[in-house]
């Protein structure tokens, strides 16, 4: 066999095997190889995070990662963002019949490497195949639990009046490179995923100055753009930018001006947006900036009360414009 | 708009559209609510469960229930299965552009129903969509935590020699339910599926004699037959099963001998197989029997040491069968 066929995924001997054969090789942690239809974990001090994600990214393959990286980043990520350290994923695969055991095993270590790098294991999983035709490929669902430590409370509500706005690195890394990687344009420079962990950003600045750090959030799918309006729209506050503060590397720059896409609207996979008291925001960018997932860490803009529940952008030639949610661009598959 | 649209997914306002208009309209847990990266729960009292399932089901309605309320219940029931009191669940989706919205919104409202009967509410989401044709319909992956109470200690590997194997009900009934669903085969007698959530008829059972429920598991994909297989294997000690006393309705054994289908590996998806400790047998079937999901729960056999690592079945007309695990039979998109 070097596909897979619609037999691994009816629950009998050719599930077991796959799950034995391939799954257990490369994921190691004892609580998943017990096999029960539930891992059972130590009791846990602090309160939980609970985040899923699903990812249906095309191509599977793409510079910087693949879907399987992606999808063990992206929960962690999203349980970082509410200042939780990450305990532990599920891993919920869709495959699709026909798909290369090649292709399929080098996602899996992909997954089982970006799970040890981060230093959180995959506990429980699940595998189902549909016929050729009725799915892409692979689908991977991970969900995530985190415990968030005593006095740590990150919340977009907590945004107030005054916080300064930092991004912890580069703007749209990686919807410019699933996109080019679609049509197949090349640029100079070269065009790679930002797919990374955050969580231990989060953990050493949150632990260096707890109450600083108000709001964490991911901006994914829509974007910078999209992910600042949000948090405009629920705290009712606006977020003023300084497009020039903005870090983008130039050929990713290149890239959206050759593709008529705006930077600001395209997914990151490995930043995230901060905001924090003014006082203490030097002091945050200077240590991320020591790691080398915050190294190029900008501040980027703050939070005032000029246009309630707006996003405000100063533009490079000193213009004044308002940035709005995506709308109407469809941009699929993405993440 | 009356279909689902690439841009429901792109993050932007199509997709904050979708979520305040259809999904949080039926959903009201206060933290999916709040729309974080993360839902952050309050601390729990003793060990986690972990459970990740995903639906993949076709049809995605069938006589009894639908992909929806069978996703909650679902990974209700593998939380359950270790004893676990399931918290809450994950709900990530993945949408086939042209999915009728209708057709979303009677299965947002089962799983709505679902989660509310249960009281385990839905705390946080995700949903893609995918172009028409690199999906069927809807996929749905649910993710579980519980809490395992203090003492209580359920696990396949807790099986002993001369435990009593109880069955909780009728065999496989979704399994053929879906089966003839796809055919439009039709039989005297309704057939439908029985999913249903488990956890209130676990809990009260281990509540009453936790010491004598030893190992817990529910007979999805694969059937019972796999299932005993798995637990054969994995404790390398012997299932005995007697035909005669595992409850099946007659139109569901009609329509598998139409079908050609052994029940024995058809998937169930509101039953559980209980091994108990064979001196309180009796009062736990006695006790499941006064609950609706275990009305015709009955004892189907008992653990031995015959055929160490195999499940062997008294025949109905007195012969004596090896149970083989599902093998070489491709039932895809069972569940």
């Amino acid at each position: 066999m070097d596909t897979i066929l619609l037999d691994h995924g009816s629950g009998g001997r050719a599930s077991q095997q796959l799950i034995s054969e391939l799954f257990l090789k490369h994921l190691t942690d004892p609580i998943l190889h017990g096999l029960e239809d539930s891992a059972v974990l130590d009791s846990q001090k602090g309160r939980l995070a609970f985040s899923t994600d699903s990812y249906v990214v095309d191509p599977i393959f793409f510079p910087g990662g693949n879907i399987g990286e992606l999808a063990v980043n992206g929960t962690i990520n999203d349980l970082a963002m509410r200042g939780a350290e990450p305990l532990c994923l599920s891993l919920g695969l869709i495959l699709e019949e026909g798909l290369a055991l090649t292709d399929l095993e080098l996602i899996i270590k992909s997954i089982a490497q970006a799970s040890k790098d981060a230093d959180v294991p995959i506990v429980t999983g699940d595998t189902k195949v549909v016929p050729k035709g009725k799915a892409d490929k692979i689908f991977i669902n991970t969900s995530g639990i985190g415990v968030v430590p005593e006095g740590v409370d990150i919340s977009t509500l907590n945004a107030s009046n005054g916080d300064v706005v930092i991004l912890s690195g580069t703007l749209a890394d990686h919807g410019i490179t699933v996109m080019t990687s679609r049509t197949g344009l090349q640029v100079g420079g070269e065009l790679k995923s930002d797919t990374m962990a955050l969580h231990k950003l989060v953990k050493s600045t949150v632990e260096m100055l707890p109450k600083a750090v108000h709001t964490l959030r991911d901006p994914t799918r829509g974007g910078l753009a999209t992910t600042l309006s949000e948090i405009a729209k629920s705290t009712g506050l606006c977020v003023e930018l300084e497009q020039t503060g903005i870090p983008i590397r130039p050929q990713v720059k290149v890239a959206c001006e050759l593709m008529g896409l705006d930077p600001m609207y395209l997914a990151n996979e490995g930043k995230c947006i901060m905001l924090v008291d003014s006082a203490q925001a030097q002091q945050i960018v200077a240590h991320m900036r020591t790691m080398p997932e915050g190294k190029d860490a900008a501040i980027i803009g703050k939070i005032s009360q000029k246009h309630l529940g707006k996003v405000i952008m100063t533009t490079e030639i000193g213009g004044s414009r308002m940035v709005e949610p995506l709308s109407g661009e469809a941009l699929p598959r993405i993440c």
